[in-house]
């Protein structure tokens, strides 16, 4: 399992009908500046969300792949599952630790623009000795869970991520090895995010527009709207003579906190306004 | 695999802690009206979403089932993707037909508490012939599909309902095999529900107290709020002295559309306000 390099990798490509139009657009930021990486980016959007699809080895009808429906929560990298033995993939699982879990973000717009995560390993019983470690961090994400969390009859379980698949998005996508999935940390900016979006989209596109038009080459930006923010930088949507383009900027030290992000925004608007 | 029976079936149930409360409530309507049977709310559910998680057997890490997202249009009961071949699932698929497709409702609350299906068998590629009538079915359910739908490495898989299994929420279940899959039809109503419940919630509180009181046992209701509609009758939660109870009432005949849904709940409304 290789990891898919985008435009530049060689790998294969979809194949246009005849006479489209297949002019890729130039980027108009620079490409090097730091980003997180698709390891980071999946290891985040796994944290945040709680529910996705356990695939199981059917034990009836034998040995078909058999989706259901969990709540997890991230147990020192893995996903953890309080889960019923009277529930189907419970018994499958006992029959076969062969597993995945899929997580998909939700959204607006083309549901296949929007990201989503493969883990994939064994999933297992969860020891006497891991249980209340397991209890104390099902909870925090899962409370309508103590209802039934000391229940005979429910068990945790741990899928020990092997590898991992990563689709950002149309055209982003890598397979992660669990090593490279166990050192990567979910963005600290990751529960923040949404607010400082909305708080700069309701108060600062002016300096938006400001940073497209100075920082990067859409210098005809007549409207931005922050798109995504992680500890590295922040991307815009940038409203150009040729549509709308995508752009990032990088922070100069990396945000660990709102308050570190917004002076690292401030910082860049700055810089966009003393230029000329 | 046999239909589990809820309380009355004498299936395994889940064992609570010792010293919990087991008190079962009593239903305080007739549990013999006409309700849609698990097929076809598990019909209806699949009808009205369009995007889930796709079980395939992996060919890499060989034989673990693998979960990814797709969208899904249903032709003639069965669903059906536009896949690429490029894509990890279309692999997949090419090595070993076995599939499985989960598809979940979205909303607020308890995730537990939502309902899901999961279509188990075979997926494969769909033959010349079925391409215009598939094509037809999936642009009218995906438009942006318009877009890629006539690239040459993309091509539609179908999967042949060969059983399902239906998870209501608590305790509500079933295995569905596949003639009762491809006998159950999508509720009428599936589309115009939120609407006329929106409507019922907003402006008919009193005629739904009115019908709690006297055409079910929950004669202490003192507000009511509409949770479902389909082609056999409707449910409210009633708020009681004990707490919010469900209440279902049936239609004298079924309703195919909101119009005969509408006139249905009048004669109810005015059976009630007859009584006593």
């Amino acid at each position: 399992m290789s990891e898919d390099k985008g435009a530049d990798g060689g790998i294969p490509r979809h194949l246009p009908p005849k006479g489209s139009d297949t002019r890729s657009q130039e980027l108009l930021y620079d490409p090097n500046i730091p980003t997180p990486s698709h390891s980071e980016h999946a290891r985040t959007m796994v944290s945040k969300i709680g529910t996705g699809t356990l695939c199981t080895l059917s034990s009836e009808p034998e040995g078909y792949p058999y989706g259901s429906f969990v709540t997890y929560a991230i147990h020192d990298g893995n996903p953890i599952f309080l889960i019923s033995g009277l529930a189907e993939h419970t018994k499958n699982l006992q029959n076969s630790p062969q597993s995945s879990l899929l997580v998909a973000e939700a959204g607006e717009g083309n549901p296949l623009a929007l990201g989503r995560t493969t883990l994939i390993g064994d999933c297992e019983r969860m020891s006497d000795e891991e249980r209340e470690s397991a209890k104390q961090v099902f909870l925090a994400s899962h409370p309508d869970a103590t209802f039934y969390v000391d229940f005979k009859d429910f068990y945790f379980y741990k899928l020990i991520v092997q590898s991992a698949r990563y689709i950002g998005g149309f055209g982003r996508m890598s397979w992660i090895g669990g090593d490279d999935w166990m050192a990567a940390e979910p963005d600290p900016l990751a529960n923040a995010a949404a607010d400082i979006i909305e708080h700069m989209n309701d108060d600062h596109r002016d300096a938006m527009i400001e940073c497209c038009k100075k920082l990067s080459k859409a210098t005809d930006t007549s409207d931005a709207t922050m798109t995504g923010i992680d500890r590295y930088g922040f991307e815009m949507s940038a409203m150009t003579e040729q549509g709308p383009r995508p752009i990032r900027l990088a922070f100069k030290d990396q945000a660990h906190t709102s308050e570190d992000a917004r002076m690292e925004i401030i910082a860049l608007v700055k810089k966009a306004r003393s230029q000329k």
